[in-house]
């Protein structure tokens, strides 16, 4: 079964890791510890077209990274969301809120420019995160 | 078991109706047909802190208040979040969104302040959404 990651996912992200439902990946904006979740099935774009059992599975890894964030920088805060109003393919963002991040107490969503990560920041931070999935 | 809606929730917010888990309220806003659904459990500010069996109905209910609101008004998008960077209290949104909308592309947090409805149209509106539950 073929999967194609959307190719503003693809460019805007890092992959980290692979669940049982989801490709994980990592926005490359270092303003915001920031995971995207996007289940490897084709042409779903809603929540509620995936089947009760992967429903089931997306919460549960929503979870998992929720704990990996908490574990990798305690926010004050997690955010998730599944919009998709310009990129199509379902994807859940899970991230990492702090009371004097600069889109507080607005939504990342729209909010600014992405700042990229150094290379050895983004290669460092990957490699954290993969030990905590 | 007691337990209290955030007084913010309570004040934006009509009740609609009781899940299993969640109470549905709608969001006093005319401008996006706009449900959110609130875990019975006091003091859980994330879906992390939820327990396994309430995470499985939450994303069911979820999926029940999108499909309620696909019935509705046949979005082009619907969007799906848990932020709680204002209010605390876990709290799920379930937005109906357009390309017309005056939000769209962008999220509808944080975009531009409430617009009423009238008492008949939110009358109608809650009794329609009581049915579609």
């Amino acid at each position: 079964m073929s999967f194609d990651l959307d190719p503003v996912l693809e460019r805007d992200t890092v992959p980290v890791t692979s669940l049982a439902l989801c490709r994980v990946l990592l926005m490359r904006d270092r303003r915001f510890p920031w995971l995207i979740l996007v289940p490897e099935r084709d042409g779903v774009r809603e929540i509620v077209e995936l089947a009760p059992d992967d429903r089931g599975t997306l919460i549960e890894e929503i979870a998992l990274a929720s704990e990996a964030l908490m574990r990798l920088v305690q926010p004050d805060k997690l955010n998730v969301g599944a919009l998709g109003n310009v990129v199509p393919q379902l994807h859940v963002h899970v991230v990492a809120r702090f009371a004097a991040d600069p889109a507080w107490p607005g939504p990342v969503w729209g909010s600014g420019a992405a700042v990229p990560y150094a290379r050895q920041e983004l290669d460092d931070l990957v490699a954290t995160l993969k030990v905590l999935f």
